[in-house]
């Protein structure tokens, strides 16, 4: 953003103003919350990374397209993360509540029912609306039917 | 491959003779070693998959891109598998004694620097090579800069 009174500075030091930093400081609390995007397995419980587990026993809520099939899973590693469905026919009701939940400062995690979400899975209008909401969305890597 | 004597069934049974169970076995034999393409870690060490490490350990030796940049890696998991470097330079000469690995029955890895080898890191000779001499050529899954 320009500044008129200090226009002709390289950098106007008015950005580090204390109201601006308040005004950051309330922007990046309201960005706490994480939209996590994690591959889970394909075939191979082996592939299950010690990172991917970890975000989802820490993330508040586990969204995944059919929570029957990830359950099991879940169980398997000691998982004991709330689910909810996100699935091609209900992903455009599902993201609100889901936002809320970001907005909230509460991590959100992302899983399919195999590999990497996003490929050829749904999600990505949760992970655009989180996007466009100024949340963080991050991936953790493992296999992917690519 | 087609049978005279048998040509009006269905399913010759001549394709389970004795003798051809036996040149079987041998090519069986023949194709005991593995060439196992690795992913590790891109810049979190929380991504290197349970597999990834385990098949790295039980490899007899791993190529990788360059030694030195992985012996730190690999130390710091505990994995002692000898190393020798496979590089777009000296790729077409290293092939030779890995296949010869191969064919005497032994596993052999491939990684990278970092990510999963092959999309843009050297490697697919020898991966073309080791199939080529009938050999399994199998992948474990993880981080990729793709």
């Amino acid at each position: 953003m320009s500044c008129r009174a200090h226009s002709a500075r390289a950098r106007c030091m008015c950005d580090d103003s204390p109201s601006l930093a308040r005004a950051r400081q309330r922007m990046n609390s309201r960005r706490t919350g994480t939209l996590w995007v994690v591959a889970t397995p394909i075939g191979n419980l082996e592939d299950f990374s010690p990172r991917a587990q970890r975000v989802l026993r820490e993330v508040s809520l586990i969204a995944a397209e059919d929570t029957r099939h990830s359950k099991p899973l879940l169980a398997h590693f000691g998982i004991g993360t709330p689910l909810v469905a996100l699935h091609e026919h209900n992903e455009r009701e599902a993201i609100a509540p889901l936002l809320a939940r970001l907005d909230g400062g509460e991590d959100v995690a992302l899983i399919s029912d195999a590999g990497t979400p996003l490929i050829s899975d749904p999600g990505y209008r949760l992970v655009r609306a989180a996007r466009d909401a100024g949340h963080r969305v991050s991936a953790v890597p493992g296999a992917c039917a690519a």
